[in-house]
């Protein structure tokens, strides 16, 4: 659900259940309705925004996917008091068609981009001011990402950034002009369906360069570029962070392109000068780059989570607080937690009780709590979310108002979602926003599905294994396995966020057991698990998996005879290795968009990991899908790919296919023809009974056929 | 095999089974070893010619295959006497990639075709002549066919054609400039496959222009254009036909862009004058198009075949002979042969003895003999064939030497294929040149298939039903039945004609009864059983097969319960609207690069069946697989298709998956990446093992599965 915590603090606008859009006053409760659910319809609009004086709503429809995060749109702006309603169109232009278009920080002062190309309004009386002209349409991106820095760089579509009292916007320039571009091609829909082209680096190709503009609103409009430091200057690198910490001040991440250096710098915006205030390096990759230290108001310390070495069980990310000496500039550094556990995300710096809020998997590695510590002294630490619900909730997310008087607490798990309000000074005084009533009933109506976590110890390390059991479980019974992958490395599969899906239907209706497993290169349980899979892809992961499935094969209610695996992406890609790997313990498997091939990926994932393939050729080889592929022989696999996927390219399928067909490999194949990595909403029922026939099908207990005994002559 | 019939009429030119290539005198059985089998290999070459003064080979190496013909190599000329090689490369260019290359047809000339420019050799010492400079690649096409002419039209890729003294060349000029392009992907094979483009004309899109020249290639070459008749100046039209008659005269075919009036041509090369010689004209569209008549030495005779009316039964193809009076020009015509049988095609007029020699399917419609009958008197008419091998030929084709005093005789089944050498004298004279020794033992090792023919009545038609039984056949018992569709309209699927295909293997391993029907739409059975699919396709051909199932139906040895269909192209078409039909007959089907829509077909192809679709709007319609698609439903469904099918475009199978998904559809599909309409080599046998498992799975015998009792309790 979205809640937007206002300036002043009291107030909280967001949309209730039954879809209205309304102001709260935390203090006195009064609620104003903004606009009704009915607006919606009547524009076809499925996303708002109130523009900051709460005048105006900003509504987006005719909305179409581009990426991962990314959409057009056209947008109307609808004035809640008199109903009146604007097309948002470039001067000049009609019917247009936005890459972007959001309200700033200040009265109605908005942003669009068209032709990736800025435009600026001060307010929507006002005609538009074009802020860039650099714009190329699909090479030269101002504002927004280009596919490498959506989907694997910001993991976000918008590459701009408001300073807090409005005057100033500081916004990437990516130029892909000497990337090379990848072809989707397109088969429906026309005549001549004709494909379509964007830029993509794959693993050791040319990159994007990036550079980082400000430009000030106010009067003339002057644009500034913040230098990357010295030692990057010649160098290649990515920006992944950007944030205000002052009306003039930006803090700015900058990693070379082997993501093994990573330079913080603060940047005064007025002049464009830029100091070092922080340098990282690693021996594998660095992780958490995207994260945003937390600055105190005059800018004399910040925090900021760092690798923090806890004896042999290597790093764990932890607070520090830099102190910034104002003359010297000189920094001193304090290391504010320790620990066996992650420090998740610092949320808040309240400078009144010089408290450091954060969240952390302190209490479980699988969960998540809101904790407060103390900046001065002992340092006291205070779980605050403990005790929120403990029933139902071990998994929190939160945020806080601009002046830190409340915060939003989300209970994200294990049971069904819940969001609440709380006063930072009394969290137990609190109102609920979202109650999801309705998931809640449906349910409850459901089989619950028994799950267990069981720790498994693999070299030094404490790994869990989630079992999903079907409701009339019995041990004495044997039962089909179903092993799931994790989509991404560094994720985790074994948490107590809420979560439904079809493998869910699989428990319950064919009495299969899903097991999740979060080997080495799952994250947070410290770096050291995560950076095992360092030049090693595809290789420690399938010897983690198969340990999990051996200990399960020593179960006496897993059947041996009926294992299966299932995997998306850089999953589909673990499950195709442990399919080809030499141990035949699984009788079928399923992948959907699988990876294949690290060097048909994209370089900031596969470079991460591997390194540049013109130096890692072995490497590469080695963790190729495609590399000895006849030890997919005796497998059952289904292959599942949209042919118009832009992040796993088709590409990877067929050469799988290929390979397949050449070393005669049985296998079966689902396309979905001009669909992408995430397939449309109206072709879900069919992926999903698709994937569920295949394991249905295939995990069904053989039915011991009773040898027909020959007729006897009377 | 390839036997060159030569002037002097006494030689021929074969590669022997063992893979050399001799001359053979046929007066005096002499052999001269022209060509070791050894040189193929030293070469890498796969193909060959002689030229006509014996002296040198033309041998292609790099063979890549374009469009169904269509292929581009590079080229080697091998001297015989010397071994001596040159490579062939146009003038300045090396390691060159030529579309055509071959021996022209007097001593050493030679032509090829590079860069849709026609180059020209005297010899092979001379250098080269460019005959063209308008060749312009993938759009204006000199000598050689665009995909339109090359898969509908012409069915060559050869668009030239050499005057008999070797002074002169016909060809055409195709222009593809405003014909929309259609674009191929590519998947595999390179980090950013990049897809092709080239143009094919669907229904009612523009058709690309055509132009016949002539160029003389003694003296300074001049190149003179032969023009259309006056009533198609205005109009679209196709070039179907040109022949030479003399060294100076050319036959050409003219066909309007609707195919329902032809007009046939004698052209004047030295003016470029040409003359109407016969018009016809069709209430459906004209078949036969790219028949060439014959004529005789000096002009003043030719025969060719024309539709006869024969009663009820409709017209059908016969002999016509066109007598033309020297000065008035007019023309007065003769029939030769007459009845309800089909003249498929006339092989030469013998001056001397005045006889025509032709193949018919007077013996029966299933079979080819070859014929010949006198143009005088009471027009004898003669079987040669009929008595030649009586047991295992009834279908066969021939061809006759420059002077007629000999002719090949190529015996195509029903049993192994023979090519004997005749003497036109004496025909009972002969020579065995290829025996197929080795496939017939093959072939005796093998269960012997039985094959029954049933004639079905529908209206007033008789159909053939042919039934392919396992060997252990006992009309006791059920078996499954397979429907095999015909790929193209027109064609015939019961002949008598060898063939042997995977669907032997079903009927060898799976005791599958194997159906091939010929219903309306066929050919060689006269043309109203042709051309009752006009503005019908995709409907008669379902009604007809409907009715073929439920006479089998009827029979006690097939199982109702197990039953199946195939067809590919076309045959994938009508296999899919049967499939969708009321009638749920069938228990499943696989189409491999069906035809979904004959809008996405070509031009020529859905134009001639259904008219223009801007016209025929609901003809279209009502033709379509994808206008209501829920019809298919029930059934088991493997749809087979190549990503780079460049005749019939994966696009059809994606509309048609899409729509599946859409209706929630049930089907499995195997997907070839980067293959063409007929799979590579190394994916043949992938692709066969799919078809067979698949219909091997869907047609076995259900077991039926005895109810295990509940244990007792003692």
């Amino acid at each position: 659900m979205s809640v937007i915590l206002l300036t002043p603090d009291t107030d909280v606008v967001y949309k209730s259940e039954n879809g209205h859009v309304i102001k709260l006053n935390i203090e006195t409760n009064a609620t104003t309705l903004l606009l009704e659910n009915t607006t919606f319809v009547t524009f076809k609009a499925s996303r708002h925004s109130v523009s900051p004086d709460l005048k105006y709503v900003l509504l987006a429809y005719d909305i179409k996917q581009i990426f991962h995060y990314s959409y057009t749109a056209s947008y109307v702006i609808y004035n809640i008091h008199t109903r009146e309603v604007w097309e948002l169109n470039p001067p000049e232009v009609e019917d247009s068609i936005l890459q972007y278009a959001a309200w700033g920080v200040q009265g109605q002062q908005l942003i669009y981009i068209f032709e990736n190309n800025i435009y600026y309004q001060p307010d929507i009386k006002s005609s538009s001011l074009r802020l860039t002209s650099s714009g190329k349409e699909g090479i030269i991106f101002n504002g927004i990402s280009d596919w490498l820095y959506e989907e694997e760089i910001l993991h976000s579509h918008i590459a701009h950034w408001w300073s807090p009292d409005g005057e100033r916007l500081a916004f990437l320039m990516i130029n892909d002009t000497l990337v090379p571009t990848m072809v989707i091609p397109r088969f429906t829909g026309a005549l001549y369906p004709k494909g379509k082209q964007y830029p993509y680096p794959k693993a050791g190709q040319v990159n994007p360069t990036i550079r980082l503009y400000v430009v000030n609103l106010y009067g003339p409009t002057h644009t500034l570029e913040l230098m990357p430091p010295d030692s990057f200057k010649s160098r290649e690198y990515y920006i992944t962070m950007v944030k205000w910490v002052s009306n003039t001040k930006t803090v700015v991440r900058w990693l070379n392109r082997p993501q093994n250096i990573s330079i913080l710098t603060v940047c005064e915006t007025t002049t464009g000068a830029c100091s070092k205030k922080y340098e990282m390096t690693s021996d594998t990759w660095l992780s958490k780059q995207n994260e945003e230290p937390v600055f105190s108001r005059d800018g004399s310390k910040f925090f900021m989570t760092v690798p923090v070495k806890q004896g042999g069980r290597g790093e764990f990310h932890h607070i520090a607080m830099f102190l910034i000496q104002s003359k010297s500039e000189q920094i001193t550094v304090r290391h504010l937690t320790s620990g066996n556990w992650e420090v998740v995300k610092i949320l808040a710096y309240d400078e009144s009780t010089q408290k450091i809020y954060f969240l952390s998997t302190e209490s479980s590695p699988r969960g998540r709590q809101l904790y407060s510590a103390s900046t001065e002294g002992l340092l006291n630490r205070q779980c605050i979310s403990c005790n929120f619900m403990k029933e139902q909730c071990a998994y929190f997310d939160a945020s806080f108002s601009p002046m830190n008087q409340h915060f939003l607490l989300h209970c994200e798990g294990p049971r069904v979602p819940v969001v609440s309000l709380h006063s930072t000074d009394n969290p137990a005084k609190y109102f609920i926003l979202e109650s999801n009533s309705m998931l809640r009933e449906a349910i409850l109506k459901k089989k619950i599905v028994k799950s267990e976590i069981k720790i498994l110890h693999i070299d030094d390390y404490e790994l869990p294994l989630q079992l999903s059991f079907p409701k009339d479980f019995m041990d004495r019974n044997q039962y089909a396995l179903l092993l799931i992958m994790d989509e991404e490395p560094g994720d985790q599969l074994v948490t107590d966020k809420f979560h439904i899906d079809w493998d869910s239907v699989l428990i319950d209706t064919d009495n299969v057991i899903v097991a999740r497993f979060d080997g080495r290169g799952s994250g947070f349980q410290g770096l050291k698990i995560l950076q095992e899979i360092h030049r090693r892809l595809g290789s420690v992961e399938v010897k983690d998996q198969m340990a999990a499935v051996k200990f399960l094969l020593k179960q006496p209610y897993i059947d041996s005879k009926r294992l299966s695996i299932f995997g998306k992406g850089y999953g589909g890609y673990i499950a195709s290795m442990i399919l080809k790997s030499d141990e035949k313990l699984f009788k079928c498997g399923s992948v959907v968009s699988p990876i294949t091939d690290l060097k048909l990926y994209a370089s900031a994932f596969s470079e991460r990991y591997l390194g540049m393939p013109s130096k890692e050729e072995s490497t590469y080889q080695a963790a190729s899908v495609l590399h000895n592929i006849h030890g997919l022989k005796e497998e059952n696999i289904l292959i599942i790919h949209g042919t118009a996927d832009t992040k796993v390219h088709f590409q990877h399928s067929a050469e799988l296919i290929k390979h397949l067909i050449k070393a005669g490999v049985n296998y079966t194949m689902q396309v979905y023809p001009d669909e992408g990595h995430n397939v449309s909403e109206k072709s879900k029922y069919h992926l999903y009974s698709t994937i569920l026939r295949f394991f249905s099908d295939c995990l069904k207990e053989e039915i011991s056929v009773l040898p027909q005994e020959p007729e006897e002559d009377e």
